[in-house]
């Protein structure tokens, strides 16, 4: 299950005030939670590329070399998408009989070489984009939905979206295809891949009518809660198929709440600072469960660092697979943290388009750059981080660090507002560690061919 | 259980991202979490007074009228206390036969007319005033510390606190008050009120030599480990003793995190903005537990608006008393919320001194004045919002909106960053709604004689 821009802090076992998730709650509690688990970069494309490849976006490509740290995704005129070259989870599950289906938001490319059924998923439902809209079909069309091979139609024509009211059944129809999907593995006997990314919580935010106004949280909550009942729903199923014993299921979110589309539009990422596009933990620290009855202990906690790249390591090992030994692969398996309760270490580096932002080696975060927005964005009121305002962090202009970064204690001080300083022997002995960390990174970085650089409204 | 400036995002169960309050936390799924309830007051001694007098500060005396909206509290030099009008809880709890024992700091006046035992309370094993020191005991005398009427001897000289690792094991000696306490009224089968007062949360912080470095937090999180460890001795104690079932056990906290503590020093408000000494959420929203097994339905949730003023009416209501009928009580009887899930239509005040900064009716909160700290201050480094900016309101003047008050939605935007527009519907049917209670409230309020006014070393 992957969300897009739900934040770490939009659920009740995150502290989330209102507490409307019961069911992700309950999966928690049945489950493990993972407290210190990443997105692989604060946008959700790249993000997506990166869980399905298990390798960086500067890796597979989900980049843009067009400005220096400058976030890039996958519009309607975006030439690129995910190249051939890049091994996805389905193309190596189907390997060992695994029936694979995408419901949702693709991301990785929307012209026909990039079509989700030509990287190893075996059927689609859902969107190559985000549901952006209304569009007028001549200077741009609106985005189109897939049942496998077919356009079925388009958001706002086909399948509508009231943008007055935020009342669209997309959630249900989404939910309903992943019971449907289930049931027909479970009677076939099938092993099954199901990536469930669906977009109600990406603006404009949406959720169905029994939902509207049930929330205390306006119309995003209406949204999450949705979504935790659908949630609730599918692990029933699983539950009343008698195959839960047998589905390892994982939540987690591509990237942390838009705050620009906040109050009404976008989640919390609770303590943390700002939000998506920035490589503060706003940006980047996401909500994460893993449920696995009869397997994982019930109620545990994990500090492990994660991210979504792990995801393609562990569902391999799940599968009894090996992760592919020509290329690098950034994920981890996380099945020692889940089901033994250990502790691997590992470093997440925080990305911005072709800049390694930040790396974070146990409890420190080490920023090479600091950048929030560009002024001119900025005085247009684009705002990543509202109320919120960290001298030399959250700057308008791209602060360069790197030969002394500012480096933060993530225990003692979750939202990056009080720098370590840099006379002090903890700086001094943390940034030696931290040094041969990134130093290692870079050496062996080989990027990829970036495929987020050309636009073209022919490719729409 | 009152702890002293622990913030709202300080349990794990509220979502502290280190998540080191197995014990709150299991306290919690055992009763009920109340996520919307409050101190009385920014501030600890007012907010102290008013929890065991079930009355506002302005109400009780425990206020200023030296400067507009001025914080103030019971330092060493302050003259005045707890007035003899007022009737403290213990003394209503007498008259039902119990014995009465207040643990940690009082924080109530500490000339010989403000001792506890002078107030309804039957013992006491603690100090006057917060453990600030050590002082040269010329200029100013080490704080002291009570058994009864006895002074047994003072901070740093007798009860150590070594400032540079942090070491004391005061907390330990106030469990084990607290347990010999509980142990002896279940021998004599005496109904007992035990307020376990304690103060390790409270700059300078301090935790046992075994608790030292065992939190990802630092020394606060070292402090809160304690703490958390304790309270679950305590449950346990009362377990083992069979009185379990007829012990009702509620856990808060006085004020919001110090945020200029931090962050070796202070907690964590979670999403809510700035801390301590402030009327925004994150200055008197508090964590809150309501625990007794056999009677609250385990795993509850409430949102109630709850007060520390309610404890008060709470445990008279427990004791089978009636509140007195000759004052004002702000605080309501929380039973129907605890018992039953009731919701009360009550609204919370925030005060600032002398001024009603604030009023929260339902999800909606209206700003009649804001104000963070004065410019002269915060040049001198301190700031109650580090990291945190919002125009119009954390400001370093006073600002009225009297006459248009800013309004909040602190559902859809818990943080206080989203000003309602003044020409929306929403802003005119909530204020007229909001305009009643406040009307109410100010024309049938009586100030108290203010009891923080003076100062005068000659009382210390």
């Amino acid at each position: 299950v992957l969300l897009t821009q739900m934040g770490w802090g939009d659920l009740g076992a995150f502290g989330e005030p209102s507490k409307e998730t019961p069911n992700l709650d309950q999966m928690a509690s049945e489950g493990v939670l993972f407290l210190d688990f990443y997105a692989a970069n604060p946008l959700c494309s790249p993000s997506r590329a990166a869980l399905l490849t298990g390798r960086l976006p500067v890796r597979n490509g989900f980049y843009t070399t067009n400005a220096h740290a400058r976030n890039a995704y996958t519009p309607q005129d975006i030439v690129g998408g995910i190249p051939d070259s890049e091994l996805l989870l389905p193309e190596l599950l189907k390997k060992a009989g695994y029936t694979n289906k995408i419901i949702g938001k693709w991301h990785l490319g929307h012209r026909p070489q990039f079509h989700p059924l030509k990287h190893g998923f075996d059927e689609w439902f859902g969107s190559p984009n985000c549901h952006f809209g209304p569009f007028d079909n001549r200077a741009l069309p609106n985005i189109p939905l897939y049942r496998d091979w077919e356009m079925i139609g388009r958001y706002y024509e086909d399948f509508k979206i009231d943008l007055k009211t935020g009342e669209a059944n997309l959630t249900q129809i989404y939910l309903q295809e992943a019971l449907d999907f289930i049931s027909k593995q479970q009677a076939s006997q099938q092993p099954f891949f199901l990536y469930w990314a669906i977009d109600a919580t990406h603006a404009p935010v949406y959720a169905s009518k029994q939902f509207l106004g049930t929330s205390q949280r306006g119309l995003y909550g209406d949204a999450v809660r949705e979504i935790d009942d659908s949630i609730g729903k599918i692990l029933k199923h699983l539950q009343k198929l008698g195959i839960s014993e047998n589905t390892f299921v994982f939540f987690t979110s591509d990237n942390g709440a838009a705050l620009i589309s906040a109050p009404q539009q976008g989640g919390s990422n609770g303590p943390f600072l700002c939000g998506k596009q920035t490589t503060f933990e706003g940006g980047m620290r996401e909500p994460a469960i893993a449920w696995w009855p009869g397997h994982i202990p019930a109620g545990g906690v994990s500090h492990q660092l994660g991210s979504v790249m792990d995801l393609f390591t562990t569902s391999l090992s799940l599968a009894g697979l090996q992760p592919p030994s020509d290329r690098q692969i950034d994920g981890i398996d996380l099945l020692p943290a889940v089901l033994q309760g250990k502790l691997i270490d590992r470093p997440i580096f925080y990305y911005r388009g072709n800049e390694m932002m930040a790396v974070r080696v146990g409890l420190y975060k080490a920023h090479y750059w600091t950048w929030s927005n560009s002024w001119e964005e900025y005085s247009k009121g684009i705002d990543f981080c509202p109320g919120q305002n960290v001298s030399r962090v959250t700057t308008h202009v791209q602060e360069e660090h790197t030969t002394l970064p500012l480096l933060f204690h993530l225990g003692r001080d979750p939202g990056e507002k009080y720098p370590l300083s840099f006379a002090s022997d903890e700086y001094q002995r943390v940034m030696e560690r931290i040094s041969v960390v990134v130093q290692q990174h870079k050496a062996t970085m080989v990027p990829g061919e970036p495929q987020l650089n050309v636009c073209d409204k022919a490719v729409m």
